[in-house]
């Protein structure tokens, strides 16, 4: 990406083994995160231009010296920030803030949406997939990387519960996937916010109970009426955007959780006596720590209990990704799949 | 108080039943709250004034018709705000969100700093005290109203166990009350930043294992130097202003929480990916529902285990009060005690 809207697909020199902890991976699924889309908006225009994409799964092809447990041919997947899941923070399950780990396409690792990448601390990062790489599952195993994980991270962090009351901010990959893991910890009332019909009867497939179309005060006012005028006791916020948050204290019951997983795109917000001091409302989430949540999410999407990778509704090539940026930015697209 | 700095005693009409939930307590300790000092700097002036305090215990002199548990000639405290400690949110402990109670000073119930009171909801707010009048345990048992229970919430809130590192933004009597907290609850480690001696001294006593003085950037690296370089668990911020949330995002750690009970001089504050977001800081806290922790303080207080009182260092009559404001707002005094 050269700025924001300027996609193009560029040859790239074959990444090569840097670090004895290193692997390379040939990506045989990656896609396109509503989370790009915040620099195909903003992305000052450079020269250089930027690598692109976070989420794939794909084929070992070489190992660094010091790396075990993993084999060439492996399929495996790899979550949105690499990790040497051995660390302090990582023993605590929050394998983003690794001391020796990071986010791809950055600090000369590269990008997800490509053939082939690099993978630092690989032996912490890479979780084998017991599939072969023609697999049905792999859409579904493809969300683990990132929205799955994301979703589930946002329902954790708030505590969900058979008891808990939901509202999910957002019918993006993320909502969705913030619906599937809210009824996964047994909520039993999940109201999604969200307009797009074909993403929120994706949204009642996955769990939700009542869809909200409307956004701002009257989106409040509907999650109210439909709350007996409390709020609900836990918001999952998968959009980002300021007015996500001021929807959410605005529907959050006293003594409720704000968690959000959607990446802000504002820093300074309402957190005194008039929005969530006086009320005791708890603000959470991050970054989710989606390598933490592999192992317990695989099982699931491996014996068909969910179906994750239903949020991908279009599959394109290499030489696609910048239509698919463009589709998913029209919302023509809810999440693109890439077949390198 | 008519306005900022200005506090007058006055006669008042002695209060009478208005509801049959109502009792009239006659007051035998009161006193001077932290955030009184809040209306003491920035209340704007006016003709009526308001009454001010909401902490005290007494004996109740007179009941409605349909209080039952109680008589007159009990001994009570009375927590910070009023509650009928049956509905929805008391049944969870959040007894500041009462939907039948409300904040003593206000909405034509009177204040704690003076000779007596109605009380709202006088079976659901106010707790029977099994001592006498002349107790010794009387400055302890008052710190139930608010300062303990406040401090106490700020530690649950963060969720302080054995393994939490804390640090506690503040030695005034809700930072000191934090400590104690902090260490009922198991913490090991208990960093008190604040400057005044003999306030940090008392906060050693009750638990404290380090104390930072420096303020700001300063004070900030201080706690990261004790803690290793990654900051504390849990932040416990009994200030309010603005550059002690700045603090206490300065030194938690990645995956810590902040837990607020200083009341917010501020409504906006960085929530964003540089403050909270990236790190998967957690933000909790709010008006503590003291009414919920009495009960589960009181056993300590009452076998002497612990002695909160010892944050008064002053006590007086009512006359005395607008002095008893200037001590505390000059920091010649922690806690002032009124004895009505």
């Amino acid at each position: 990406m050269y700025g924001a809207g300027d996609v193009r697909v560029e040859n790239a020199p074959d990444p090569v083994i840097q670090q004895p902890t290193d692997a390379i991976v040939r990506i045989v699924r990656s896609c396109i995160c509503g989370s790009d889309l915040h620099p195909y908006h903003s992305l000052p225009a450079s020269e250089q231009g930027t690598p692109m994409g976070h989420e794939f799964l794909g084929v070992i092809e070489d190992l660094g010296s010091q790396v075990s447990g993993l084999r060439r041919g492996d399929l495996v997947v790899a979550p949105f920030a690499y990790s040497d899941n051995t660390c302090v923070f990582c023993r605590e399950g929050l394998h983003t803030s690794c001391l020796n780990g990071g986010f791809w396409a950055a600090g000369g690792v590269g990008g997800g949406q490509a053939e082939a990448i690099r993978v630092p601390q690989a032996r912490g990062t890479l979780v084998k997939l017991p599939v072969g790489e023609d697999s049905e599952l792999l859409p579904s195993l493809l969300t683990l990387a990132d929205v799955y994980g994301t979703g589930y991270h946002a329902a954790k962090q708030a505590e969900v519960n058979p008891r808990t009351t939901v509202a999910v901010i957002g019918d993006g990959a993320v909502g969705l996937m913030a619906v599937l893991s809210a009824r996964r910890l047994g909520a039993e009332r999940i109201i999604l916010m969200g307009r797009h019909d074909d993403r929120t009867k994706l949204g009642i497939d996955f769990g939700a109970t009542d869809v909200v179309p409307e956004r701002g005060a009257e989106g409040v006012e509907r999650v109210r009426e439909l709350t007996g005028g409390q709020g609900v006791h836990a918001v999952l916020e998968a959009v980002g955007y300021r007015e996500a948050y001021e929807t959410a204290f605005g529907v959050v019951r006293p003594g409720g959780v704000i968690s959000r997983v959607g990446v802000p795109q504002y820093e300074d917000a309402p957190i005194g006596f008039a929005s969530l001091f006086g009320p005791n409302i708890t603000l959470t989430g991050g970054p989710a720590p989606a390598r933490a949540y592999i192992e317990e999410l695989l099982p699931d999407v491996l014996e068909g209990r969910v179906e994750p990778g239903r949020v991908f509704d279009r599959t394109i090539g290499l030489e696609q990704v910048p239509d698919g940026y463009r589709a998913m930015n029209d919302r023509t697209a809810l999440k693109v799949l890439i077949q390198p």
